[in-house]
């Protein structure tokens, strides 16, 4: 099964893509789609589309795995964070790819096997599971990483993310 | 000048087509996108999209007047409302039109003359302005109409719309 976990945003977006196969991870890619300040918004949203569509195309996964997005998220941002999310719920629909979301709980528990782990712990397992020397900078594509980690995890255990509303 | 106007939502996103010349509006053409309920997010976002676009590549206006959204909007709502709005930007930045933003108070005073009219003074106003036997239907395309007209005045008075960050 290869999965793409993506951390959405406008300014920077985490993807990462995963092969996972009789209970093993291999990293077939990872990185992160970064836009500039300054740029106006609608062009950095179309950066953003052009970036994961060109992901989707060259890795083509067979699921997408995407935090979902609370109210509760910084207020400042969350409006431009959920404006990259829709164009990046757009390029996986054109192209087929189903979505899965999941909460930040759901992934730290998955991924660390402890629903109150920080950040770095996350970060550290992640490594761990993909055998990989170092934690992958910056933190979105780390973050994206965990993300296809834990559709991985939840997809094996029958648990299955929640349907995008 | 040709002005689209658009009212963003993921359920119905109205529009509205106005062209403005020599202080006088014509309406060039309105209406919705509508998307069903119980469809899956990604695939409502994808119609939205698609929707748009065809309207965008029917009128091709000249600039599209959308309304700034803010956190305080509807909370369970403004998520997807904001996601709505990031395909919406999209088909309008792959097209090059240029994009302006207005808040509520900017077009209750630029359609009404009076920045605390209520909706149904607003929708009056464009009604008149427009030379239209009755206030569109649904309220958002009548909405969107608003947005043009604002788009269409603020350009006149030299009063920009703000530019989107």
């Amino acid at each position: 099964m290869r999965v793409l976990g993506i951390d959405p945003g406008y300014a920077i977006v985490g993807w990462g893509v995963l092969d996972y196969q009789g209970n093993r991870f291999q990293p077939a890619g990872f990185g992160a789609v970064t836009t500039k300040a300054g740029v106006p918004l609608e062009q950095r949203l179309a950066q953003v589309y052009d970036g994961v569509a060109e992901v989707l195309d060259q890795y083509r996964p067979e699921a997408l795995s995407i935090e979902k997005l609370f109210y509760q998220h910084n207020q400042t941002t969350v409006i431009g964070v959920a404006e990259a999310r829709g164009v990046i719920l757009l390029a996986a629909a054109q192209r087929g790819v189903p979505l899965f979301e999941y909460t930040p709980m759901q992934v730290k528990q998955s991924v660390s096997g402890y629903g109150m782990a920080n950040k770095k712990q996350v970060q550290e397992m992640t490594r761990i599971l993909l055998h990989l020397d170092k934690v992958p900078k910056p933190d979105d594509t780390a973050d994206a990483l965990a993300m296809a980690i834990t559709h991985c995890h939840c997809s094996r255990s029958r648990i299955q993310g929640l349907p995008i509303r």
